[in-house]
């Protein structure tokens, strides 16, 4: 594995830990200021609108479980992309039942100053069956 | 633009061209042969399975339109991303209705042999309201 890649490894690492500890902050840390995140029937959402739902989401005690599982990473230059499978299991307070969502996600990773961030994020998962 | 950029917007092109002419083999050639689809709800589809999809659409005679709005192409070496918003119209013989969808693709594309080639794509078009 190249340094680049386990670079690019670390930052998805810390974004799914970020993620489930609910720290907005720590998040966009991990993303350059023009990320662009892209969501199937929705408008793309930029970094001020990412923050916003996840400061919704903290606010509403939602507890996020997130898996990760990195299938590819390929770099060139200051350039990459990883293909991930994401196992996302988010409940909410004062719901029972948990909500499980799985599928696969693109990125574009941009080293900018020396560090790899996200730069832009296709976002597949859906609802998945699992119980 | 850079002669990169130009050579991945006509591959852009020449994609919509043949899938709006059912031209499965033109296609097939914009990709490689380890080409990757990620959609959602899906397993991700290899070039086998597209190519089977391509050809199941055309025995259908389904009649597609599509347009492709490049919004970004950026390259680094020999990989290079292009985000694309795409709507697409699908008639299938017999019905009146036809299906609109629309919504934003990440696609990674690969410098190989001196031709850029779709590598990997995740397409998250969704049904649209329109009329």
């Amino acid at each position: 594995m190249t340094q680049d890649e386990s670079a690019i490894r670390a930052v998805i690492d810390s974004w799914m830990e970020a993620t489930q500890a609910g720290d907005v902050p720590k998040v966009l840390s991990l993303m350059t200021d023009d990320a662009v995140f892209l969501v199937a029937g929705k408008a793309p959402m930029d970094k001020v609108a990412f923050e916003a739902a996840s400061r919704a989401q903290a606010t509403a005690k939602m507890k996020i479980e997130a898996q990760a599982e990195v299938k590819e990473i390929q770099v060139d230059g200051n350039l990459a992309y990883a293909w991930t499978h994401l196992a996302v299991t988010v409940k909410q307070s004062g719901q029972d039942k948990p909500i499980h969502r799985s599928g696969p996600t693109l990125t574009v990773f941009k080293k900018t100053g020396g560090r790899w961030l996200l730069y832009r994020d296709a976002n597949l998962i859906s609802e998945s069956k699992l119980a």
